[in-house]
């Protein structure tokens, strides 16, 4: 029988910011032992990641690629209905993705010891984000 | 217990198409109310994506986008046995993927409101294109 | 109930290796005729596919590909702590992914005939790699 669970965030424009203790939470909220723990993010401008944890360099180094990777206002974007920011947060999503599935181990998200789960933003203004956790057994 | 079905596609050619109403009635058919919805594509030279599902330019800027990061005949390839959408393609599915999940909440395919589950055909001829969908809870 | 396998690796540094074989055997010792198997490495700069298994230059061009988009000691990096390598591992990990998921139909890993699933390990030297295979039904 799977546990669900909803969380929101209000994020503070672009960037990334860490929901590894909340989705520890659910997994220990769910009392299952070995499964899965499905990360959802119901939006098309925001994405999850899993990332290194410790040097936050490794973020802001990622960020720095992907505006490179994904300039905001390429001309080459018909869609802008929402700023120069609008079709570049759609693609950069696109090749990060909304999903994340992550093992339970002993009750536990086993994660890598490195490894960080990180809501991505990638519009410039704040904005409210849902996430859905599932874990199943 | 898992539901599972095979869903078959002739695709038009490169290019994005809706599977979103057939996701929906696999998980109605399972008569599963909380769990996972999971769609995989049996292929290496197509994808599949959630992509925001109002505006059409944001997918075709999205197509455009991939042509310039990934281009057709690109000399670097020497995998062109099928012409020069051959390689390409490979490339543009490892990058979007041919494995996505969905929540399932209250019998539903808990979709945000904007996210559509689209087949991207990468070859520019069309295809016959296999997808399961296994429902879990 | 979920079946789950730790499997390791000691990889000969940047490079695919195909895993299929053991993702398969997992599938069969699980037991589960139809479900979900899901693939995860507990690491940042070391990620899993699906490839094309027939024509080995298909690897080796996605390789090509992987080295001009994200470049050994791109300038732009701070992230250095490891060598060129470093950053550029922890950006192509999360561009081409932890986690994979792949349907179980009869009893059998359900790739398609041209489906393989690929270690890719992105540092020039060796390491050894942590997986978890878990089988749900």
């Amino acid at each position: 029988m799977a546990y669900q669970t909803l969380l929101q965030y209000r994020t503070p424009g672009r960037g990334t910011s860490s929901i590894t203790g909340d989705i520890s939470d659910a997994v220990a909220d769910s009392g299952i032992e070995t499964g899965l723990c499905h990360v959802f993010i119901h939006h098309t401008s925001a994405s999850l990641i899993l990332c290194e944890n410790a040097d936050p360099t490794v973020r802001s180094d990622l960020e720095t690629f992907m505006v490179r990777l994904v300039p905001d206002g390429d001309p080459m974007f018909e869609h802008m209905d929402e700023g120069p920011d609008d079709m570049a947060a759609h693609v950069r999503s696109i090749l990060t993705k909304m999903d994340l599935t992550i093992p339970v181990t002993n009750g536990r998200l086993a994660l890598g010891t490195w490894q960080g789960v990180y809501l991505w933003e990638h519009r410039h203004h704040g904005h409210h984000r849902k996430v859905t956790v599932t874990v199943t057994e």
